[in-house]
């Protein structure tokens, strides 16, 4: 049932945000990441833009003046907030931003009960709640950022949950030959996973596991943060521009290495996979171990004899269009393809991935420098 | 009573955040605006810190990490969180820090029921105070800032406050001679003020009130905002390059000019005084109407004349040490000395400032390009 | 012969020169463009460092300075002007450089007179020819990028060349399919080209012509510059940033388009290749027109089909390793590797490259926003 | 004869200038220096805007491309190059600039030989006069910085000058009273010292000599760098960003201070007077010897028993109106007034200051952070 399943992606949203203070939902310390209110109005945004606007009837909007506040990037929806400035608002509060969602929740619940007209919008449903998935992990990741960036390293939660611990791996070996690529099923699948194709691949090898702290941890040992001939050249510059010397929420603290996890500062586990690395750091460490990267082809290919999911994946690919994609009429042609330059792709899922969002053709991208997300290495040859 | 007038000053600073949310308390818009939280606790933090740390003997540390988030700029104390981060911050929570406060005011209490001791600590007991009416105007000014650049336009408070009318005025005459300038009383006073000397001044003119809106506007509609001879070369540019075109918080609707107030978004009233512009602005303003602005000294020789206190009035002083201006020892030293640099001099007081904090010798200060102090002019010639 | 090579090069370069006056050799406008003394002492530096210094024996340094005036990029060789001060240095003078070119050359003969020694040397000795072909190229296009600059707008040369003219040209089909790509012939190639491999492309179409000036001012005219849906992201925050509305050189007097040439402004002629675009436009113009841009690979597949040669021509494609790319040891490693991140693939030649220089495998590679680069566009889908 | 004076001093800015390379004249290492050929140009082109072209009538434009070039800041006349392209400007070549002073010379002979019509042009032509020589001054600081950033570091003059020897200096007591200010003669002064006017001082004393390079390197090894309570905020600020920790041109090789001068590099001469530091630095070496800055009241009363003209002198006055202070109608209005805010006063003159250029009313005006020009400190308190 699409209102079940509604019903549950939404709840997930608030349940993450259950441990946060009111204070937590508002700050913005960097652009990349946003306050958690704009994340729970933005959702509900979407929701309201696509579906309750256009195609409800009787649909009366909240608030005309959010709009403005909770549009991401849309530019056929009009005018919106600079980016920058999300952290900047202290309205609407926290409480207002709650009640909007109750207002967009009573409101999608006489749509989906409707079941005629779910049936020729069940695309924008499922991108809807696609959507708020990503969101999901965005929220996690950017509370982690909040909080672990605060000089008093607050905990998230309590709990201990346990890591993923990385077995040492073999390396796999897959023959030359002409393999598909993209989606290929009945589900959902984003604009940018379609066109079905072939690609021809030479032989080459992938490691089953990925990389571990302990590995990592000599790469740092050998001075690789200090030589430059591991490294792309913007990526040396950005070593030596924010002085990086470890991956993100790594704390050297009297000789011991500590890092901040949603748990607080803890020390570091050295059987985890390594993590918050950009992905000038994992190109860096392929090119120290003698390895490489592997193209999001290899991956996708070799996807069902890997151990994925613990972390996404820096591939060696560009984010590009496949052949044949095309992007959608309107604002949501503006989902995916618009970011396709300078940004590279990262394959597999994360611990803060939502539950069955992810598959072997799902391609994330980010800026080659940021290193936020959940990210890590695995390598090829 | 120090001890009845520590709680005054003290309520009133709460008292003044009573009608904001818990979001208000968090962000920083601009890097001159800290969020009210930030300002809660780095006026306890000044008492710990000067107070209770060094004189009394059982006070126990509230929080050892809060020295770092709470340093304003005194290098003596030690490491510090960077100004532009203030906004960052989710915690302390604003019950943190309210707790912190009642923290420093019990033992407050113990430290001013000494008398012995307090005898001897009597002037930075009323630095402390001097600096919490400071930050009792900057919250003023902060919330609405805050607020005043918040697209949903909130107001902080629904009564209707009277504003200052200004009457026409006159421009009064003083006669050529040689005039005291700083403070030469019993009360407390800044150490910039002190130095008490003389100067000699010309004969001169100045205007018994400050410009009003009606006036101001005759300087826009004239076009000055376009025409490059009224300014300063640094002023010509500020203007081009933020695309100045009026006061801060002025707002053209549908060809009908109306101004944020802390009551929320007004109608311009044309017999107020104009506020909130900067120096270039009353200097550019002053060059027009073919006057002049006075000089802290002309300003303070006549002020028993003068209708002020209702707007800071920018001179056309640069804030520089008076003859004989001293430094004192350690951290207090660092409170006005080291910003005698690129700065101008304001004179009087405003509608926001605590009551019994001005005088008519006190040097207020910002840079030529500020705007959101409640700032005015004053002609002379 | 390599000496007589070597000698019709080195002339080549000096013979580009001529035109410039002493001033013209100086200036550095944009970080991309450098002064043309500079590509005058680096092209030398890249002989004496690579080939005298280590291989001829009794060599003497011109003066031991010039390894940190025209040292470009390579770490391995130790520090460097930054490149943003190469127009900031009146020293070492043009005659100096002229006279450090004669040295060079003289002892390079001696070397390359050697025919024991060069038989080991040839690869790296045609390494320094192609490089200084590369900035042959380079100072043809900075040469442009400084005169066109000028408010002056001084011509470089007097004569008339042909223009580039296209005509119509027709759409290509090439089957499905598995191609070679990468270099496979016995002559020099660079190490981008290598690792000669096989790929497997769809069905597509190729225009065997490049647009030309009549067909992109129809997409200026129709508004395309100010229209967000055919641009990426980044390339729309191009656009507006600064305020891009036509090609680089394009100057609109009086209602009549207009461009710079190396002839002076000129006007502009319909039927040439449109020049001096982004990659940003070349996709937006590819997606005004409901087509796209091919990649390298199916560019170079069907190069021998088509009519190339006049521009460089965007693709599709990131400039990303090839499979069993591997990099030099030592300081010719540096050479191309670790560019492979955030810059696009552009296949072809142009006008202004050097005789003899490009082949169907070159790969060329620039950031998405330069546009000093005579580049085209050529459409696929 | 103005028509000898116009002479002389025309002819002495090409002295200036014979020592320097084609080269030399073009480049504009940072903003505040400007290319020799551009002083050429524009010293021109003052003489051409303000007299020839007005008040000449057969005068014919040398190239109407020129006033876009050649205006420094007026905005009166027009719209001008932005003042950071100057060095990427390759023509007009120096050849050319050279053919446009003999233009200007030859009519400027015409309109000086009309005794009639000089009469009236007197002042402008004075202007005209002191204008050239400013720029004479700074012609000599620019050399010195273009050649001093060089990593050649070539010598702009072979012959050694004498230095000035810094004898130890008395401080001279002035008693407190009422003091005139301002230029009060009969001949040439810029606006800004008009106004003569009173002023009441109180007692001070002043030291007859500057500091030297032997008391300097005292405050640099008593680690006063490294000690925020010397300095301004802004300062500190300063100091911290820029990495500064001695004069400009001041190089520590193996242990031995060294500086850069027009003869080229040499040994620090331990009883010259200290050169090339910021107002910044002057405060701090004063608050650190227990002494201030004299105000620029205090130098001009004490300045006949000064030993004065080695160095530009910082004061510890900002560069604001004199009481009375008339800015002239039109772009001569532009001169000074507009440049009265976030400047502070220098007084004296400097070893490269031009003949009979400066006097003791004279007020020279730079931003607090400037080094490039001949500063000094001299003591008061």
């Amino acid at each position: 049932m699409l209102s079940d399943k509604y019903l549950e992606i939404r709840n997930l949203t608030e349940e993450i945000c259950r441990p946060l203070k009111t204070e937590d939902y508002v700050v913005q310390p960097v652009v990349d990441v946003s306050p958690p209110k704009w994340h729970l109005g933005h959702t509900s945004w979407f929701f309201e833009t696509f579906l309750l606007k256009p195609h409800l009837k009787d649909y009366t909007e909240f608030d005309p003046n959010y709009n403005f506040v909770f549009n991401s990037y849309y530019e056929t929806i009009g005018a919106r907030l600079i980016r920058t400035d999300r952290g900047n608002l202290s309205r609407p509060s926290v409480e207002d931003i709650y009640n909007y969602r109750k207002h967009v929740d009573r409101y999608m619940q006489v749509l989906l009960d409707d079941e005629a007209k779910t049936a020729n919008l069940k695309e924008i449903i499922e991108l809807g709640f696609n959507h708020e998935q990503q969101h999901q992990e965005l929220l996690l990741t950017d509370i982690k950022y909040i909080l672990g960036h605060n000089p008093l390293f607050p905990a998230y939660i309590d709990s201990e949950k346990p890591f993923f611990r990385v077995e040492p791996g073999t390396f796999i070996e897959i023959p030359e030959g002409i393999y598909p690529i993209g989606f290929n099923g009945d589900g959902f699948c984003f604009d940018n996973e379609l066109g079905s194709h072939n690609v021809f691949l030479q032989d080459y090898k992938i490691r089953s596991s990925l990389v571990s702290n302990a590995e990592y941890l000599e790469f740092i040992n050998a001075g690789a943060y200090k030589n430059f001939e591991y490294w792309h050249l913007e990526g040396w510059e950005w070593v030596k521009q924010n002085q990086i010397a470890a991956p993100l929420y790594w704390y050297n603290i009297d000789g011991q290495w500590c890092h901040y996890t949603l748990q607080g500062l803890k020390p570091l586990t050295l059987d985890e996979a390594v993590c918050h690395i950009s992905y000038y750091e994992a190109h860096a460490y392929a090119a120290w171990a003698g390895k490489r990267l592997p193209t999001e082809f290899e991956w996708e290919t070799a996807s069902s004899k890997l151990n994925w999911g613990e972390r996404w994946e820096w591939t060696e690919s560009a984010y590009l269009p496949y052949p044949g994609f095309k992007k959608e009429k309107g604002a949501i042609g503006e989902y995916n393809g618009k970011f396709m330059i300078n940004q590279m792709v990262l394959r597999g899922a994360s611990e803060v991935t939502s539950p069955g969002h992810s598959r072997p053709s799902y391609r994330n991208f980010f800026h080659p420098y940021l290193r936020w997300q959940y990210t890590g290495i695995r390598l090829a040859q």
